[in-house]
């Protein structure tokens, strides 16, 4: 993505909604950590930042990135140290875009990709955010922990992208599969 | 997928190949089962095997499936047990492909997700194999752990698929972003 805008992902841990819909902080998992991590690394991310605003989730994110930037994990899996290179964990979404705009000078624009139809927010296709994001300027993509972003979120974000829908009803991805196949649809070849 | 041929995927643990490229046996990782379960009912595939030779490890699967079809999962988590019903764990390729024969009365034929080009194999894009797949007859998608499928796989196999590109040079996905974008691009809306 040399010539295009800057696109970063967050992982988002609070404010995520419980199954009964109320604001909650769900628990950093591991393996969210470097999936989302390598993936945004192949799709040409400018970088993935794991948000939670508490400090010991934060700690135990730098822990996991110590040990495939420069522990045991860096000499036994080399790939993983490049795709976790532009990882950094964060108190919030505000912090997040401040990180952008302090890198860019430009805020970005704030992108969700769960849509709530019962919520109303005007959802576009993928091909249509794919355009928005190629024209600049930078982007953050959230994605959303436990039963997805709280609506605080989806109703402050700049761009709503349309739910992934595969064949069926069934539509129950895990947020590492939804991430993989959101940065296919927005910048994979075409 | 009502009217679509069916197709299966299998998540391989051997033959697959050791960071030196020698056949091995890869563990089975409890995440693999239930994300590739959730891409694979998503996008309407007829069910998901879990291949490893080894019974304690299967033993594993049926633990892990029993806890989301049945157990304490089942109650909190009822999407997850609709996903979980489609699997299987089998103890190689060969009872997979019989499986499906005994099922649907011809043998599947077998698509192999990793292209290695220094073996010469002749492989096809995805929109190539979407039309294939498409035209039936069943199939069975083959995902490798480790560092991939090992080179007796994949020459055996009847159609091999081009490696899937982001944008620049890294390309070191997780088995489980690699499963869900392969789905995508070959079942997801278009």
């Amino acid at each position: 993505m040399a010539d295009a805008p800057p696109v970063y992902a967050a992982l988002v841990h609070h404010p995520v909604r419980s199954r009964e819909g109320t604001a909650i902080t769900s628990a950093i998992t591991n393996v969210d950590v470097h999936d989302i991590a390598r993936s945004a690394c192949t799709y040409g991310l400018s970088g993935y930042f794991v948000v939670s605003p508490i400090a010991a989730q934060r700690i135990l994110v730098d822990r996991i990135l110590e040990h495939w930037r420069e522990g045991a994990g860096a000499r036994r899996v080399p790939e993983r140290t490049q795709a976790l290179a532009n990882v950094e964990p964060l108190e919030n979404i505000a912090v997040a875009c401040a990180r952008i705009t302090e890198r860019h000078g430009v805020p970005p624009r704030v992108v969700v990709t769960e849509a709530r139809p019962e919520l109303g927010l005007p959802s576009r296709s993928y091909a249509d955010v794919r355009a928005a994001l190629a024209a600049g300027p930078p982007a953050l993509i959230l994605f959303g922990t436990a039963h997805g972003l709280h609506e605080s979120v989806l109703r402050t974000a700049d761009l709503v992208i349309e739910p992934i829908h595969g064949r069926g009803g069934y539509n129950h991805l895990s947020v590492r599969a939804a991430a993989a196949i959101t940065f296919d649809r927005l910048f994979g070849p075409r």
